[in-house]
């Protein structure tokens, strides 16, 4: 197997995150965004929406989507388990991984490729006014996250899970911005501090 | 157990044909958009980012995100399967389901919502040009299904999986835009005239 994408941008740093926490290694081979390697017909070839990270199989059969690959690998490797123990628990970390990828990751990317002159190259009609609007969003979806985590110790509840790699990542992607966690989201901040040093987060740093 | 949302309208209907396709049977309780009802404190309890579908189980505990009730429901209720047999299966499907799901669905939701007046109580913020640009973004997406039906019964392959209820509800729910099929598109047309036959699309019809 080989992982398309690069291991500390993005995407494809979510699916390293997971396998460094999985003890799970799988080669990456970095795609160069914003040369628009993602646009090639060899790269569109493995996907045809063009996006990172691509499983690619040993039989040649590519996967693409982050939370699929991940989902797919963790049924290969059950243990240590990092999306779930039994059906509910699977549901809840799933239904928090969601809420943080539709709620901030998505509105915080928003943010960033359409109101950032060099985010133009990956989003050629920047409409600023949707980008301000997505800054919004992203800063309620962290106050529902700033909720959750004054009673969790992670954003699924008891475990660190792919909820976390995907908000830790969403932070740290987006500090080019001067995007920061709001004075009113003081348990973000505490998880933050935590989660920023475990090995998995730190080794993959940008 | 129930859920909360309409079975005939958006995310709780993708639910609704998942059921039907199993043949299970969980009572819906309606839950009307158009009143804000989903932004009042008793929902808002259920799910603190007011979206439904909402599954909530005879404990009390609610799961919800469309595709993680379906995939709780499919792991209590393997047979019959519309998510997959096995773990690269369920890899194939999930990945044609979020690419319809990213790709087309959010797309075809974003020019509606900024697009057409009544959609204003949905989304206070309208931003027309967005809602265009998500215009040709849906097509394009459509084109890549189209390349996929061209070769493939389904979406997602030889079965009828959740790519394929994600793509049907998208299509009939925005019909009211005056968004067609194009042209350019055989395939994606000579699957619709199926699946608007099948007896869990026909039952769920908005």
């Amino acid at each position: 197997m080989k992982i398309h994408g690069s291991p500390t941008i993005g995407n494809p740093r979510r699916v390293a995150i997971f396998l460094a926490e999985k003890g799970l290694e799988i080669p990456f081979v970095p795609v160069d965004l914003y040369s628009q390697e993602h646009r090639t017909e060899t790269f569109l070839a493995k996907n045809p929406i063009g996006l990172v990270p691509v499983l690619e199989l040993d039989d040649g059969t590519f996967v693409s989507e982050t939370m699929t690959i991940c989902r797919y690998l963790e049924e290969l490797h059950p243990e240590p388990s990092v999306l779930g123990r039994d059906p509910l628990d699977r549901a809840i970390r799933d239904m928090w991984q969601r809420r943080v990828e539709f709620g901030f990751y998505t509105a915080i990317r928003a943010y960033y490729r359409h109101c950032f002159e060099p985010a133009r190259v990956l989003e050629p009609v920047q409409i600023a006014e949707w980008g301000e609007l997505n800054r919004t969003l992203a800063l309620e979806a962290l106050r529902v996250l700033n909720s959750q985590l004054a009673e969790n110790e992670f954003v699924a509840g008891p475990d660190f899970s792919a909820a976390d790699i995907t908000l830790v990542t969403s932070l740290q992607g987006t500090a080019t911005t001067g995007f920061r966690i709001p004075e009113d989201c003081p348990h973000v901040e505490r998880w933050y501090g935590e989660v920023v040093q475990r090995p998995s987060v730190v080794a993959t740093a940008p």
